[in-house]
């Protein structure tokens, strides 16, 4: 059960002017499910990505690297699940080729105006024969108003589509930002989370799109965990089409820059809260905000190592302000110089500990009423500089390890 | 159900002359159950110990740093479960001094003479007057021959008393090495493990016994984890009675200092991985073994990697050969050049994936069989150079989040 989470609208999901998408039933993995999404993008849009740090990273992250990089307008994209096509050595760079170079043939297009992306199964082979044969049904179904099948289609453990839509004035013109997520597992995205397709039709210039699309990781898919796994196969992927009629964006701290930016940092916030709130077996979706840090980078320090530390999350799962756990987490986080009789806990507005120690106007009830929400904040204060950071995460329960435990069979 | 492990004989647990032990029923968390263990030191007896890097360090481990620092001879250690004294401020430090002034003056000793070990709930006021009204009946059982009891009195969820025993001749006489350990979950030691006594009572130089209790801890309690959260109160204590008859040992390079190290790493490493086995909810007991590294460092940061990756940990769980999971948890590890390419992957004898890639020969069955196991050995060759590294860990199952979710209640 997904924590305040329920499957969008599809009529909220705004068309993007410039794209069109296409969803089939490949069978790569199970049969009759949505399992392979194209993307097709009119001429003269511009795309940039982030992906993943983890060294082992999937063949088609590899692949949509070297395309990017080639600068050769990338004009599709296709996304198969049940496979992530990692740890494939290889064989697996190959089968994403082949994969792009069908779309491309399909299309009229070179095989390096293509981005493909994988999620599922590890060190499997990609049964790109499968995927082949399911891209004409895939392409015939592409539509502008397609976004709520893609939300679908990009789906693996889970359990509900992620999708997010605004609409904004820039320059006197309506202007639209949709996108989609997935991941619920093996989440704790480096520079980028599973995956995530973000569209807008505004008009930007296309050297500003790479350094946005970072800072917008940075402040949403960069800020979440759900097991501190960081997956092998993390794409975000930004697409502008350049189609709304208002002049180019060439700054982004112009009035103009700064809207588009926020219209887009709701959504890319919006997707990646999601995908925590659907964190495998998750409960509760809990938001924890670290300040009085010497430097950002500590606070999240601190933040990550609350948000992966298996007694918190356990007792989060419990409602049981066990709240010991959280002051130990801070204590191992990593800070040298860290002075303990400087922090402050709170959850919520009750105050736990003060200077270190337990607060001697904390009553437990007080601790255990917050402990029963749904949505709960810790904030911890260290008490030694004005840097502060927030880090989103969800509770380990029992049906973390069923899921996981199941996965495969 | 731990793994591999059953309770110690207590016939195995050779006294080591000089010191005795006591234990009692204080009822500090519950009742009628053993919670207060006295250790009494002969004099001559010297002691070193390692202890949390936790920056949220309990008051007993502050308190020990300061008077192992203060050089007066540590006399007697006082341990009770129920109640970790952590996170409790200044009036924590204040309770502890309190039980270490109560036990020095029923020995008519100094307070710096003792040493003070707590571990149970985080921060909960240590209800100090119990422990004092059960200190005369500890004292009053102390016996050179009451390891057992004592390895029952410092469990908390731990399901089996831990101990070990060894002996070894040394300088044509016959030595002992006997120690005890506690601890099931919070285990991530750094620098020392949850808590630990190792006592021997052979004769070696005061001068060697500091950096001989961290080389013991470095290969044995710093090489485990259950779940990564490294306790607040983590401590690994070394005491020499000095009783035994031989030369001292002044050269730990000596053939007499060999011997006797090898005693002692025989016993800690059976501590540590009796803490692996009895690890909260453990079905399995995993080794994790990581050469062809550039340096030890970074193969015990891979070897950390996949101990602490819930999506592995719950896979061994499943006994499903998942294996990918292992392969992304090398990639997220932070070598930043690593290649994957070059990294083979084996299940004990079972060659998985090579270079980079699932190995053509792997069989699913094959990964299955070992899967099964009670006891495996992962085993990942970086291919980078000549360094290795091991850890032991366990898997998670739905009984670790059971206890910790129930842990208070």
């Amino acid at each position: 059960m997904p924590v305040n989470l329920s499957a969008p609208d599809p009529a909220s999901l705004h068309p993007v002017a410039g794209l069109r998408i296409g969803v089939a039933e490949a069978g790569v993995r199970k049969a009759n499910r949505k399992d392979l999404t194209v993307f097709l993008l009119d001429e003269g849009s511009s795309v940039a990505g982030v992906f993943t740090k983890n060294r082992f990273c999937a063949a088609p992250v590899q692949i949509c690297r070297e395309h990017l990089a080639a600068g050769a307008a990338i004009r599709a994209m296709v996304v198969n699940t049940g496979n992530a096509n990692a740890g494939t050595g290889a064989d697996g760079l190959a089968r994403a080729n082949a994969t792009c170079a069908a779309l491309a043939k399909a299309l009229s297009l070179k095989p390096e105006q293509i981005l493909p992306f994988s999620t599922g199964v590890i060190m499997e082979p990609l049964p790109v024969e499968r995927i082949e044969a399911g891209l004409p049904a895939a392409i015939a179904d592409a539509r502008p108003d397609n976004w709520a099948h893609a939300a679908q289609g990009i789906m693996t453990t889970d359990t509900i589509p992620k999708a997010a839509s605004v609409q904004v004035q820039i320059g006197g013109k309506q202007v639209t930002v949709t996108g989609i997520s997935k991941g619920a597992g093996m989440i704790r995205p480096n520079m980028a989370t599973m995956l995530s397709f973000v569209a807008t039709d505004a008009h930007i210039a296309p050297a500003l799109l790479s350094g946005l699309v970072r800072e917008l990781a940075d402040q949403s898919f960069n800020r979440i965990t759900i097991d501190g796994d960081t997956s092998t196969n993390d794409s975000f992927v930004l697409i502008a089409t350049n189609k709304a009629d208002h002049a180019e964006i060439t700054d982004l701290d112009s009035a103009d820059g700064k809207a588009l930016k926020a219209a887009l940092l709701d959504v890319a916030q919006t997707l990646s809260q999601a995908i925590v709130r659907d964190g495998e077996g998750a409960t509760k979706f809990i938001t924890i905000r670290v300040d009085g840090g010497k430097s950002g980078e500590e606070c999240r320090q601190v933040a990550y190592a609350i948000a992966h530390s298996p007694l918190v999350k356990t007792a989060f799962f419990a409602s049981d302000p066990n709240l010991g756990r959280i002051l130990a987490a801070v204590g191992y986080a990593g800070i040298e110089d860290l002075d303990q009789t400087r922090i402050d806990l709170r959850l919520d507005d009750v105050l736990v500990a003060r200077q270190g120690g337990r607060n001697p106007d904390y009553r437990e009830e007080d601790g255990q009423r917050v402990m029963k929400q749904s949505e709960i904040t810790v904030h911890v204060s260290l008490g030694r500089g004005d840097a502060s950071d927030t880090v989103w995460t969800c509770d380990l329960s029992h049906d973390y390890v069923t899921i996981n435990a199941d996965y495969r069979s």
